[in-house]
């Protein structure tokens, strides 16, 4: 005979995105910033000032993709376990996208789960990592292959940050916006295409759009079970160049541009997008100084490198081709043939093809 | 001017814990078993038997506490990308509380988490550890302290596999029999004074009565917020024990059968037990050969090694002391004289006293 208990589990942990000056934030126990000497050197006065807590610890790691390795959580997490952080304890990760993969990741991990807060000073991680409670680090076989899904407390959203980017950086978060863009609003597109991102408030409405698109995107399906991994346009491929190229030539915003110009080229050799919508992506692309185009050495080893995406299952590869400008379909119906011409292309000896 | 968006998350996954012979587990995706080689020597021949899947893998790590780091967490994924497992994957954690506290760890992290299933083959696993999604390891700063909440998507307890089990560490599993009892079932506590787990059907009745205690609980309080925090009984103490013995010394229930009495001295000097009962508890642990004292070699270091215990703030520690027997508190109000007082008669020098 088999008995069965039902253990009942349902989990409400809601939160906040703020899109503004960064207000003060109160925290009764202890607090840890997780940052980079780049953004203390600039920011770390400005934010210290907004901050009220009792005691307050600031752990450094170097700036770079290259750094986001399970090594470095070890360091973060030792680093914890000086300050003895315990469960009442705030983590705040301050900084890019990388700070805040690992600051999730790592508060995820202390303990079982700290609480912890974003507070995103690039205009990539503003626009879509800080949102949506992906969190985790690269490792030998690809990226972001570790992780955990670890919900913030709240995000902090505050473009004044941006002033200091780098125009390389400032580019690579536009082509985040425009993948936003081009899965899942055409008008938000079209705007793009007519207003500059660096020209008065532009820039704060094309984060809030962003950022409305991510959340209701996020709020269907979290897990990534069907409509989330829309939100990797551009990424299959991106993945692969930034792991080939040892994330050390490109920006992540960057390979997701390169990637998104080559799924177009396949979403056009498939049926699905027109040459005219492609080119206008990419002149969208172009207007930000982002590159369009990577050498591919080994095609065939590109491609096999596709099959360690977490999107793809055992013997097929999901990819996430736009329908047009606004609307996206993500399919694993894409013949190995086809995916390989397009690859062809982008061979280095084909490329003045 | 600060805009607000409000990102909406409810979780559900409740699932099932079964009680009885193994039936047959179906999965449409790969399956790797995760188990050591003592319990793939006795028992991998009825888990196959009882499986049904495309694709099988067996990743067997060291049997021991010991093994339940980060390294072996980072062995474990390495195989998982080899066997290029996919989100539609499934890991079963098939061994005891060591297994499945990494196997559910490892399948939390992979591709930012798999499904997992917990088929506990020891006692102590059965009763408690596959219960309630706590997964992780320990490190040099102490039991425990990186992990992740995870549940499985199913627990499978089948006593048949408990026939082949050694005597310690039967009596380990015992040991978190009785916390359940103590801390929350007066009446269940006075059937195992009166009844013997080895004979009959004793124990799967006795079994069922902490998974259902243990499932109360963590529905309740999942993150132990509070009430779940009660089912550390025994085990302030006893992490320290196991940190302090390196974890060679006593099995997991034996440390927390030595951390019971200890917090039974404890809630004896607070007023909150009666010696008598405190001594019922002791001979009930007696009846399954379990150690009840342990050598505190220096009081004072054996006290601050409590800081780092999760449930403890910064400053204060909490501990969780019996109100007699069925009933019990969580509190951090007790005097550092009064714990150290304790401590000291558990002191070698003392040992006579």
């Amino acid at each position: 005979m088999m008995l069965s208990i039902n253990l009942k589990r349902v989990i409400d942990d809601s939160y906040s995105i703020y899109i503004g000056s960064l207000p003060t934030i109160s925290h009764e126990g202890k607090v840890a910033i997780l940052t980079n000497p780049k953004v203390a050197g600039l920011h770390l006065q400005t934010l210290l000032s907004r901050l009220q807590a009792k005691e307050i610890y600031i752990i450094t790691i170097p700036d770079g993709e290259q750094y986001k390795t399970l090594e470095t959580i070890e360091f973060i997490l030792d680093r914890m376990f000086d300050h003895r952080l315990n469960r009442k304890s705030l983590l705040i990760a301050f900084g890019g996208g990388v700070i805040g993969d690992m600051g999730g990741f790592a508060s995820s991990l202390y303990n079982r789960g700290i609480d912890f807060i974003q507070v995103p000073t690039t205009l990539l991680s503003q626009v879509d990592a800080s949102v949506g409670g992906k969190t985790g680090v690269n490792n030998r076989f690809g990226k972001n292959l570790i992780g955990a899904f670890h919900q913030p407390r709240a995000v902090y959203i505050d473009p004044s940050f941006l002033t200091t980017l780098p125009a390389r950086e400032f580019g690579a978060g536009v082509a985040e916006i425009v993948k936003m863009a081009v899965t899942f609003n055409a008008s938000f597109f079209e705007w793009l295409e007519k207003n500059d991102l660096r020209e008065g408030d532009n820039l704060q409405y094309a984060i809030t759009k962003a950022v409305e698109t991510k959340a209701g995107v996020v709020e269907e399906d979290e897990k990534e079970q069907g409509l989330r991994a829309a939100l990797n346009y551009g990424h299959t491929f991106g993945h692969v160049i930034e792991n080939e190229t040892k994330y050390e030539t490109y920006l992540h915003g960057e390979s997701v541009a390169i990637g998104m110009v080559m799924a177009n080229d396949l979403a056009c050799e498939a049926g699905l997008m027109s040459q005219n919508e492609a080119t206008r992506v990419k002149e969208l692309l172009m207007k930000y100084g982002l590159p369009l185009s990577y050498d591919i050495a080994d095609v065939e080893k590109f491609y096999q490198a596709f099959f360690l995406d977490k999107k793809s299952a055992d013997t097929v590869i999901t990819f996430i081709l736009p329908c047009g400008i606004g609307d996206v379909e993500i399919t694993d119906a894409v013949k190995p043939e086809i995916v390989k011409k397009v690859l062809s292309t982008y061979h280095r000896v084909n490329q003045n093809a």
